[in-house]
């Protein structure tokens, strides 16, 4: 499968008094690291939206995480994403958080595909994944968006 | 089992372009459940800390969650927390999110009770769940933070 | 001007490694200033965008604030939104959030009464304030929203 | 004076049922530009605290901003920080949010060098900035984290 990799760099802002990460901030790295999986493979969600006015993104239906270590401020992190299962209306991601080679977070996610319900703006249904998005996830290769400072 | 029940009224920050909740939101106010059933059973996270400077909360282990439905801006969602399970060293939390009585998302947390490595102060260690933390959100009761505007 | 006050209980996750709020919440809870002095005025934002699918909200154009003094976990904040001004298509609020008598945080935002111009979904206008708005949110009185647990 | 520029890709995630820029992002994302801005110059917040356990980083006591153009899904944003003016035991940062050269969101920040107070840990006072901060932020440079996906 397709994997995309994001350099993070722990800042003060995203520790606790405890000088850890506090833990909401992973499932928000999560979301960044979908958002460049996509991109990375060119994918525009944007683009998707207009195309179709009625796709509603990829909502969240299930996560499980295991928090390993503990990140530290100024640690520089990496965030591996890739698909790890495709089904017919969903897919699993799994993402792997690192520091300097240590596992620091795992997590898997079941998205559905979304789209509004024809006529119920407010209702949202799972649709098949469309066969480009799962070609462009599944091709081998690996893209790192690497802080270039 | 003590229960906390949080009452969360979602706004328009919340949501993202799909007009749902985005979904590290469910993190942050699974952090909030926690504090407030701590709170709501006598205990103080910050007592704790100036009572043992080297006590460093009750970090993250592992967690899943389950997503079943949506919530949108100016839904009045409720959130009951309570330990699902004691281990030694650490224990369980249990969330369930409901709007009306359907619920909304349902997840359950492992927490370690850490303490500083003495000497070590940015190492952490799972340390026993003291006597008087287990018995005051064991004992049967119930508490609502009720939105009283 | 009418007010409305929200009580804040500040939480180990909204602190930094130096202990105390981590200045990006203020802006969040100003959000829910806005949002609860609205609810509290009897105005529904999802009834607006559901009257006129163009309405946008009332985006944000300029903002200042004074830290005065900070606030640590466990504290009881309060936070008062009121507006201070109003334009023709705009209005300013006004925030102070105190704990225990002290003022923490002063505010002000100017925000606009936000459509999508027509046919052009991807740009917003500011057009003028509707009456029952600004009647609403100029009468005489306050809401508290206490923490009722 | 140093200049740092950040380059921000602006997520689902980021953004409210306006499809805009939800604002608190901009206030996070200043605290990365801070970061950053430290980072480039060569200092470490986590080595000053390391040198200096009192230490506590530099606070927000003031700040405005000025939002002209709305950003969406999609966009890359670059964000530009520098220090607009030194006073003894405070700072002025400058912040200019651009897509597509367009200014975005302008903003200044006032800060005070942070201290614990001797024998008082909860208590926090304005310190001189240290002449090396001074030096390392005040020399001419430009450092660009670009996003090298």
């Amino acid at each position: 499968m397709f994997e995309a990799t994001l350099e993070i760099r722990v800042e003060w802002g995203h520790c606790d008094p405890a000088q850890i990460v506090f833990n909401p901030n992973y499932f928000h790295w999560m979301e960044s690291g979908l958002h460049w999986l996509f991109e990375a493979a060119g994918l525009s969600l944007t683009g998707l939206m207009e195309q179709d006015p009625d796709f509603r993104g990829a909502p969240l239906v299930r996560s499980d995480a295991t928090f390993k270590a503990v990140a530290r401020v100024g640690d520089l992190m990496s965030l591996t994403t890739r698909v790890v299962r495709w089904g017919g209306r969903s897919f699993d991601l799994g993402f792997r958080f690192a520091v300097d080679g240590t596992v620091v977070v795992e997590a898997t996610q079941t998205r559905i595909w979304g789209r509004a319900v024809p006529g119920e703006a407010h209702r949202l249904q799972a649709v098949a994944v469309p066969d480009h998005i799962r070609d462009a996830l599944s091709r081998p290769g690996r893209a790192v968006l690497r802080r270039a400072g």
